[in-house]
């Protein structure tokens, strides 16, 4: 798709409310509703939506199962896909049984850590690995996500080794930026920095 | 301050890479290599530099002590700063515990759910409390950042109770988007829609 980054950004945040919304059987919403949700304009809304050739606004709004269809056709959201979390300390573990991955399309197929006492002591019924054998395990799973959760000094060498098991995509917690090939979609959370954000406006 | 919310986020970015470089006791940094580290453009860079009134750019590039201290103060972040966390689940006891946020300036000071029984055995060096007890807390200890971890239908409510409590900023990690008052600095990390923005690219 040929579609400006922040679009696809505001555009997926959108998809996430319309299936808020028709969870909870609401039939229409209107692209003022939608930017509140979202943070953004109604005119943003508007011109977003109507980038990608949506139709079916009407004088009630936005038909929510309609839109919510075609943006997630329009966006290949629609596929359930395999990701992998690698890093099984507090954080990792947490995200290795966040249910709602697998209720939004996500599903976490395995986990990996460097420590083999750890994996043998873990809780989860997702199934962990060493490292070790990591490019084995995302390339025979077909992994398409790779979750970073790895103290910083190792995110580089993790995500090295995701990229060459084939993942497409790399969501990365560590507190460091890393490197990868611009074929590889990539996007950090930084954790820190986040709250950052929020007191540098108090 | 009143600086454009982009800007503010993005001096955040650069206050931390500033940092990690600190600590690698790199003494110069370009603004190319600043725009590569946060994702941005080094004109941008240069631009969000120059609109606090920072000074101290020589050839070499910026020095990394004095603008991270210069950005320290105009950002408001050299104080220590008292937070909470709500829910204690496996993402809120995984945050509960994430060493990087003290490192960082965010002191964690108490943990809050609605579970006695979770309160209990819970294994943590933090203070943790019933919710019951979240107002009175939050309010003597001067918490001023409240962290949500809730599942979705709560988090309206203990945002209501984190404001009335007195907090100045909130940060939501719960799936649903809550209103606050505008007074109220206010962000949410959205964990499947940071997989989303990714897939939605391949």
């Amino acid at each position: 798709m040929n579609i400006p980054s922040n679009t696809i950004d505001r555009l997926c945040k959108i998809f996430g409310q319309l299936d808020i919304l028709g969870k909870k059987s609401i039939e229409f919403v209107s692209s003022k509703d939608l930017a509140i949700a979202i943070g953004t304009t109604e005119y943003t809304v508007r011109k977003d939506i109507s980038l990608i050739g949506v139709t079916g606004f009407t004088r009630k709004g936005y038909e929510v199962v309609s839109l919510k269809e075609q943006l997630g056709e329009k966006l290949n959201l629609k596929t359930q896909r395999k990701a992998c979390i690698v890093g099984l300390g507090r954080l990792g573990t947490a995200l290795l049984d966040y249910e709602k991955f697998k209720q939004d399309g996500f599903d976490i197929v395995a986990g990996f850590d460097s420590s083999i006492n750890k994996i043998e002591r873990i809780h989860t019924s997702i199934d962990v690995f060493s490292v070790a054998e990591l490019e084995n395990v995302v390339s025979q799973c077909n992994i398409e996500l790779g979750i970073i959760a790895v103290p910083s000094e190792h995110a580089q060498d993790i995500a090295d080794k995701l990229v060459r098991a084939g993942v497409k995509g790399i969501l990365n917690f560590s507190p460091v930026e890393i490197n990868v090939n611009e074929n590889i979609i990539y996007s950090r959370i930084d954790l820190t920095n986040a709250l950052r954000s929020i007191a540098a406006r108090f």
